[in-house]
């Protein structure tokens, strides 16, 4: 190859784009504002052994790809060494042709490594395991080294309302310059009361981490608010919720005071309680975001944890989660209506996990827009599996056809590796591919700031205002 | 710019694409076969005051977007003047990019008044409001005259069965040369028992308008049946029917005439019994339109005044729906076969509020198309959020591969707004460049009559015969 | 025209597609893995009478489109000659423009016939009748013959339990060189226990052609099983289920034995019997097909014989199915997580009715891979509707986003007809449109042998290994 597959102008398909990004885009600082990003590492500034642990370890996208290719577990999840996970896993880079795991591998070799010249295949594998195993020593590989090249301003990792959040402590009062890591407040594990004793757990560390004796409902939103107190003074400004469905069924105080009570004393609650309860919940969580002025994120409608041979061996978020095919429309809109009704509406972003619900989604969002804050609700971006180039476009086609795309809070990674900043460029290449494309086309006026602006704050700005995170 | 945003070859992006348009389908002229034109400004033959007047008031399309975009309530559709409300949309325009209000409005500028050399924002909101305002006095600017300078052959209002057709009678009384204006029945109140005094009181103004004594279903459907040949003697062709699902629970009449008598003296029927008596209603209304001829329009899958808060501020229609994600495919095919069974289907027409649902409605229409009349079940065009360029594509294209283009009805409006009659041209565009470019590629033979019958046809004389208009 | 509207470069748009589709692809022999061929045709080797017996009998696709076009039933399925049938159909295809009929009518005029001229209309269509029913008449236009010129290695029939596969016992027996014909074993009729004496019937037949005494579910499972063995025999490498929902209910045993023992006594088992006997029978075929090594196909969620008038006329598989909108994410998940927890999943291919359930299909699919076998789990091709270029631009899209394409097993016809063979090139030439202009975007690296060689594969050998067919 002469030029390299990862090169200036990838994606870039026209004239117009090529500008837009490298005039609008391109250059405008990163704001991470979810992901799964460890505290610790970036507190602790860490260095990475190899290659495999910080791309191959914990990376479920890659292991779903060997499984299917038929490599046994042994070289994704199992005791064979880091090198010959590597070299597996180089084997089967060839075979994910067109799947999006293509692209970002060659990305995340060119940036941060500088390897362009070669694609990753059984070959050139060695090569590539020694030049970027020695590259992982150098201090500017660190954990916050990636951060700072990348330009990143805002990290905001995701958190359980019982961690002490100790490292963001650490963080804080190291007063680092270049970028803030914040924490995102997620009680998942305490809306999940079909889970027995480990709900009765959490809701016990709960209760030791507030210092609030729990036996009731009431002493249970109490406890929640004193972590979401906590996590406010320590910059805080989202919460997010992963639920299969958006719960949204009717709920009395009292019923959900013994729902609570019965569950907390052992019982197991039925499938309407379950329900009922999470409704609750999810309500609640959002009046306490509208207080704080946080955002109140929804990532709804995946399926997890199918196969339970492998969730017994390897646990959750594993590869064996998918896309489900639930009831939205009516759900979402009594539970925003449920909060807008009250004066209780914060902020909110939807992100759907099929993409036939885009543009329900961006239709959604159209009904409690009440013009108080631009934007104030969002179609979140692709998420999970549409986090590629189609679903890029996709979203970005739905929301503009069905909403304002020039308030549009742009990508996040949600990612678990410091490699993945190169989607932040995916995505904004795929951003200016699509107006650029549509400039050439006469569909968008021949004005390269009223474009060029639009991008701009898509790719940085609008998240930065929506969030309030101040960054600069 | 050099070349106006919307110049002559807007959309088509191809040679191909311009010679259809340009030499079959521009020049033909327009049947709207579905609208909601306020008949009455059409039989004074109205001039509006301002361009506010014309283009703002009732449009939620537009107040969504400014909603959206963090406008305050005042200026969309509170206590602003109306200049004030046009500057804030205005400026609010260049947010809109890439959203089809974008495109609209500029085509809406070009046609009827002219201006193409500039982009409508803050700056150059004060000359484009004195322009408009000057030119929306003259004669040839009133509703009948915006009426025949779009080639308007049909206007198909949308008309509530107990409305009186008084301005559709002045109109027939006129002998008007250049177009028709006929009703659509629309009886969705007559459907909606669940909404108890609101219910009854419109049977009640149906049982004064038809002199019919109504005390039971039988007395009812022989007051809708007398409204339905009143109707039809003002030209009526077709009924139309807004519902969240397409109804088509078992019923016997018994059970029909107990829901019916009971709601009417006042109960409230059960959930069960809205959706037999929603599916007794829509199959008897498809009865009557089979016996005289009619289409049948069915809008099924939105949900409807999401927002409580604003239902009560503002009621209906405001901006306040979304697409719905109901089942469609077995309910859909039970209402049409009870219908075919008997002997009682009549021409169709399914329009569908989300477009995942393009295939299943193009499919569906195929289960009873029986060779009487071609094309006598339709996948209506792309209606509410999908009237875009890319909503208009998916229509085609999935209509195209499960059925046959060539025997389609076209576009409609579904407008309160005497500027929107650029809708046609819209979509013309969007089908000519969509075959122009499988022409090209050699998808379709370069047989420019083959092809581009086709698209005059669509443009015109198939919806003409389908609701046999009789317009030349 | 000059240039044929089917030329050597039909749908490939870019110099990479072309060469890709040259020297990778269009050599590849076929695997039709699932069709519906009758083997009795294959045996006797039979030549058609005219072009209507091979065309146009039992082709619903194309009676669909002659019903949507005015044709009276008559010239479709009713009592009109041969002739008179073809000439109403040539005077339709015009009308068919941008519907794949088309496009297939062209390429089948082509191939076998050599027809590439004259596009086939009311004006053209004596000549074509007389021309390819004089050739029909040679030794070459036989069935095998048909075969033998399309390069087909395998075709894969789909069969009933209670068959005696009289004409694949024949065919084996001649030890045929050019290709083997093996069968499915496709036991819906057994499954469907709602069909009262139909079914009841189905029971006693497979009772005697197994020889085992049926009087309990036990015997059901043990006749079902003798068949099994019987189709391995025979090569059968697949099942196959034709079922609307992936029927996935809880159920015991005992549950099952009652709801067997009462439908066969006569008795009609209720609606959740109904979904639970189901569920067992789905479960039961999956075991047996891992036994063997096996593939087990499901097509699910079309919506079938929805036009009761017509299905008493004219029966099954006449034109009046359409797509369906069940929900597919949970019960697909449970399905194959049953067969998988009891290490009994075998491989398996999910095909899909409506196309938005394409990304769904695409995941779904990665939570059971396990590594033992490259691509055990299968998105199947675009079936039915879906199976134009769209469908199968979408599924290419969907399945390598989300999927693993390189491990795709690739296109069968699923026809009728023994003209259909050019459904596999007219597949292999969008995948190579798809992937070359991948290749020219940037998108794929413009490296011939590694984007060809997945085309390759996807055209011939990883259907020929995963089937393991051993065709050369």
């Amino acid at each position: 190859m002469k030029k390299p597959f990862i090169h200036d102008d990838f994606i870039l398909q026209s004239e117009a784009a090529k500008r837009l990004y490298s005039d609008y885009s391109k250059d405008e600082p990163i704001i991470d504002y979810h992901c799964h990003l460890p505290p610790q590492e970036i507190a602790e500034d860490k260095n990475f052994n190899n290659l495999t642990n910080i791309w191959l370890d914990g990376d479920h996208y890659k292991w779903r790809a060997m499984r299917t290719c038929g490599v046994d577990e042994k070289y994704i999840t199992g005791s064979a060494s880091d090198k010959e996970k590597f070299m597996v896993w180089a084997e089967t880079v060839p075979k994910t042709l067109k799947n999006p795991l293509y692209h970002w591998t060659h990305m995340e070799l060119k940036n941060p490594f500088g390897i362009t010249e070669q694609l990753l295949d059984g070959k050139s594998a060695e090569k590539v395991w020694d030049k970027c195993n020695e590259m992982l020593q150098l201090p500017e590989f660190s954990t916050r080294g990636l951060l700072k090249r990348n330009n990143v301003k805002v990290v905001a990792t995701t958190d359980d309302p019982t961690d002490t959040l100790e490292y963001h402590q650490q963080l804080m009062e190291e007063k680092v310059d270049e970028f803030i890591m914040v924490p995102t407040f997620r009680p998942d594990r305490g809306m999940e009361i079909e889970n027995g004793d480990e709900w009765r757990n959490w809701v016990q560390k709960l209760s030791e981490v507030s210092g609030v004796n729990i036996s009731s409902f009431d002493d249970f939103l109490e406890a929640l608010r004193q972590r979401h107190d906590f996590f406010d003074e320590m910059g805080c400004r989202a919460s997010d919720h992963g639920t299969d469905r958006p719960y949204s069924d009717d709920f009395t105080g009292k019923e959900i005071a013994v729902i609570f009570k019965k569950t907390l004393d052992g019982q197991s609650p039925s499938e309407e309680e379950v329900r009922k309860f999470k409704s609750a919940f999810l309500y609640h969580c959002g009046v306490m975001d509208e207080e704080k002025g946080w955002v109140y994120q929804l990532h709804v409608g995946a399926i997890r944890n199918n196969n339970s041979r492998m969730m017994k061996q390897l646990g959750r978020d594993t590869g064996f989660d998918s896309i489900g095919d639930f009831e939205l429309a009516l759900p979402l809109s009594h539970l925003l209506n449920r909060l807008d009704a009250q004066d209780n509406l914060p902020k909110v972003v939807l992100y759907n996990s099929n993409p036939r619900d885009n543009e329900l989604m961006a239709t959604m969002i159209g009904n409690f827009q009440d013009g108080s804050v631009a934007g104030k609700l969002q179609h979140g971006p692709p998420w999970w599996f549409l986090d590629q180039k189609d679903g890029i476009e996709a979203h970005i086609e739905s929301l503009s056809n069905m909403g304002v795309l020039s308030e549009f809070i742009g990508m996040t990674t949600d990612s678990r590796s410091f490699l993945s900043y190169p989607r932040h460029e995916y995505y904004r290449r795929v951003l200016c591919n699509v107006l650029g494309s549509d400039m050439e086309k006469g569909l968008l006026p021949p004005d390269f700031d009223l474009v060029g602006n639009m991008a701009k704050d898509i790719s940085f700005e609008n998240a930065n205002t929506f969030f309030d995170f101040k960054a600069d």
